[in-house]
C-alpha cells in the first residue's frame, strides 16, 4: 500500500547509556531522499495488572520532566534474548511484588515515531499472586493498587503514554464483557 | 504528595533540528543525585477531527521506523507563540485541508518521560469545513476518512501512541451519549 523507505546510512551523534543519536538519510521510491535525527532505544513491556478490586499501578519520579507520575508498571527490554512478554513478567515482580496466571497481548504502540524508534508492548495480567521478588533498589517506585471502580479518574491523573493506552484498554475491555 | 526534583543543570550533548539531547543531574529531597540523558524537544498538538461519518487520519512516512503509519493529524508547536490549540488548528488545515467550529481538549500526556520531555497535547475537532490551506510540500502526506462504523479496526491499524488514544477516547464517547 506504501512506498518502501530504504535506509541510506548515517552517522552516530551520541552514544548514551540508555539511547543513541544517529543522524541518517532515507530514500525515497521516487527517488528523493532525506535525512533524519533518530533516537535509537531499547523497546519496553508495559503490564496492565488487575484483579477484582483494583489495577495496580506505580507512582514514580520523571526527572526529564521534573515530576512523579503514575503509570503502568513497566520495564525497558534489557536484558539478552528476552521477549517483551518475559520482561513484563520479570517487571511485574520487580515493581510490584507479584506474578500472573494469565497473561494477554493487549498492544503494541510507537512512543513517537517522528524521532524515536522506541516501541512498547502492552500485556494484561489477571491471576495476580504475591511473590518474593528482588525490587530494583535504584528505583523509587510506590505502588499504587487503583480501585477499578474509579478507573475514569485514574485515565485523567495520569499523563504517560503507555498508561493512558492501557487504562482506556481495560475501560473498553470492562464495558464489553 | 510526591517529593521535590530539584536540577541541578548538566551539559549540551547534541543540539539537532528537531531535539537537543543534554545530560543532566537531578537532586531527590533525601539528597540522592542521579544523572539522566534526556531529549529536550518541542511538544505536539494532535487531533481527532470526525464527523458524521468518519475520523480523518492521514498515512505517512516515519523513517526511524521504516514504515508509513496511520495517525491523527498533528503536528509540533514549532511556531512561535502558537498555543497548543492554535497549533492544532493550523495542523487541521495544512494536513487534511479542513476547519472545524468546534474544538474540545480531550487529554495531553508524555510520550515517554523516562527520556524526553515531549508533550502531546490531543483536542476534538467537529463541525468540519473544506479550507483552503497551504500544505507543507516537504510532507508526503495521504488523507485517510475512516468510517466511525469501523473504529475498532482504526485501533486496531494504528500503532502510534497519540492515534491510539485519540482514537480510545473517541470510541468511549461515542459508546457514552
Amino acid at each position: 500500500m506504501s512506498d518502501p523507505i530504504t535506509p541510506l546510512g548515517g552517522r552516530a551523534v551520541f552514544d548514551g547509556k540508555t539511547f543513541s543519536v544517529r543522524v541518517e538519510r532515507f530514500a525515497h521510491d521516487d527517488g528523493e531522499e532525506v535525512e533524519r535525527e533518530v533516537v535509537r532505544r531499547q523497546d519496553a513491556a508495559a503490564i496492565v495488572a488487575y484483579d477484582e478490586q483494583n489495577v495496580w499501578l506505580v507512582r514514580q519520579p520523571r526527572e526529564a520532566i521534573l515530576q512523579h507520575t503514575l503509570e503502568l508498571p513497566a520495564g525497558k527490554l534489557d536484558v539478552e534474548g528476552e521477549s517483551p512478554l518475559q520482561t513484563a513478567q520479570r517487571e511485574l515482580g520487580e515493581e510490584i511484588g507479584k506474578s500472573a496466571q494469565h497473561w494477554q497481548p493487549v498492544i503494541s504502540y510507537f512512543s513517537s515515531s517522528g524521532y524515536s524508534d522506541e516501541e512498547v508492548h502492552i500485556f494484561a495480567a489477571t491471576g495476580l499472586r504475591d511473590v518474593d521478588a528482588d525490587s530494583d533498589p535504584g528505583e523509587r517506585i510506590e505502588i499504587v493498587p487503583w480501585p477499578l471502580a474509579d478507573l475514569d479518574a485514574a485515565i485523567e491523573a495520569c499523563q504517560d503514554a503507555k498508561t493512558v493506552i492501557g487504562l482506556q484498554w481495560l475501560a473498553a475491555a470492562r464495558r464489553t464483557p
